[in-house]
């Protein structure tokens, strides 16, 4: 899979799947789920005919299984030709899934942030994080990266790991928190419940992108910063109706009832628009769609097939 | 999979499956459709908790692959472990579906077909024929068994084709019409919109299986046959639901609204019976389900994993 698309294409990959998002050309019907006594699976299907293919993403979702050292999380795509419906490839979830969300991140930095940002904030040392590290630098002419983890020895060890593969830019593990003041760009990828910064650390013209929030309980971003940034969504209906970041101020009448963020494919398309100053703080809340998946489950199926990559499989 | 699991051993599996259906046991949200302009995919998702596992079947319906000498119906079964989430295989749903539909037949005949039927016949030669054909023969004691095509010579090559596997059994394509009136129990295997026989071809006494018919404007089985017969069906809400044979009586009157057919696994509790003398004429009436499928997928795993068969592939 890594071999077949890194970060720099998925970010234009993500062109595609967000102008096709707002243009009303992916068919994503609601998710089905179903729990057992232990835990929750997730059945999402899409179809982007322009990418050629249906994909349907299996998601389990395990907690105990961390007490067993197995994964909480897992995925499946299976990809079958939009023309014929024939089975074409079975795909891991896991790196595609961070792997995307990390290019929207970084798509949103290109139309969305300064683009001669130098300092950015990453929130959050989990399964995401490296990849909204990987937005960021492709993105952005950055020198340093602060790493904020809850648990110190977590942002050491992830600067640590990813220090050669981000060289030039330094990554600073927990840093003094006045630092983040000096930041323009800010990625949270946590499952906070409650705001990790406050509204007061954030200097103007930052760009924040929050990717961790994708339940009404959860929020990454305090309420004021919400309310005062330029706020652009990946799809309003699930960010509106999922997102704790968004959901809290609107449910606490902070934001209207007819709050009504720009989408980034209306940026991409000319429709709406997303930054008008430097002084301007903007935040990008992303909840992932299956329109992301399907544009990268496409393309690694294009390069795997021209490269050899992968195992063909008789069932 | 044909080594993994086979007629005699699956006709015992739907016993646990109707009876987990009946009794409320299976989680099986309803499917999700994706239509592209050349054809649909459905994504069914289940879980049985005394399986074991998840299932979810993806299959793909796209009529016009027949041009191109391709499968109009494709489908994969992915199968995720109950307790802790993990992916454990993939299979073909091609076998799996007809083989479980069979041994429905096959069930719904050791219960409610004369046990001393000694002729049969068979309308369709399709997909899901051949295993029709070998649910009857694993129920009942049979001589002969009629094969009825609405093209003659595909009745002539499945006799061919099948009648070592069918030995001591005769098949008999295309018989004299007559011989329709001597037969004990009938299944029907079309995708036919309009009955395959008139009411006045069936003898009392007859057991009818009716598989074809999975949607409003089918119909295998004539209205005054149904109205004369006692109705089984695999699960009450889909089968008043999608089946013309049943649906198309209750649009018309002849079927009273409050029409409440008993399903199988009710009978197998014993809390409702099925047939009550050697003259009554019976339907059962299959849409197919979930239930079906996750026992089958269950025990297929089992048996591969016991002897070995199939690969492990890494993702």
């Amino acid at each position: 899979m890594r071999q077949c698309l890194g970060m720099p294409r998925a970010i234009d990959l993500m062109h595609q799947a967000f102008a096709a998002l707002s243009q009303g050309e992916v068919t994503a019907p609601q998710r089905t789920k179903i729990s057992s006594d232990q835990g929750t699976m997730l059945y999402k299907p899409a179809l982007l005919p322009a990418a050629g293919i249906f994909v349907v993403k299996s998601v389990s979702v395990f907690p105990g299984n961390v007490t067993q050292k197995l994964p909480v999380t897992t995925g499946i795509l299976l990809v079958n030709d939009a023309t014929t419906g024939l089975p074409l490839a079975l795909m891991d979830a896991e790196y595609l899934t961070a792997l995307r969300t990390g290019a929207a991140a970084g798509l949103a930095c290109r139309l969305l942030a300064n683009p001669n940002s130098r300092q950015g904030a990453l929130f959050g040392t989990g399964g995401q994080a490296y990849q909204q590290l990987q937005g960021l630098l492709c993105a952005l002419p950055l020198d340093e990266v602060f790493v904020f983890s809850r648990h110190k020895e977590h942002a050491e060890v992830f600067c640590r790991d990813h220090s050669q593969a981000s060289s030039p830019c330094r990554l600073i593990p927990n840093p003094d928190r006045n630092r983040l003041h000096e930041c323009q760009v800010i990625s949270t990828a946590t499952t906070s419940l409650t705001p990790v910064f406050q509204d007061l650390e954030i200097a103007a013209g930052t760009h924040i992108n929050g990717i961790g929030s994708f339940m009404p309980t959860m929020a990454e971003v305090p309420a004021e910063t919400v309310c005062r940034a330029t706020v652009i969504v990946d799809q309003r209906s699930s960010c509106l109706n999922e997102a704790g970041d968004l959901r809290q101020p609107m449910d606490q009448g902070l934001l209207p009832a007819s709050f009504c963020p720009a989408e980034l494919g209306e940026i991409l398309s000319g429709e709406k628009v997303g930054r008008r100053s430097p002084e301007e703080l903007t935040f990008f809340k992303s909840v992932g769609n299956a329109a992301q998946d399907v544009v990268c489950a496409a393309e690694v199926l294009r390069q795997a097939e021209a490269t050899g990559i992968g195992t063909t499989i008789e069932i």
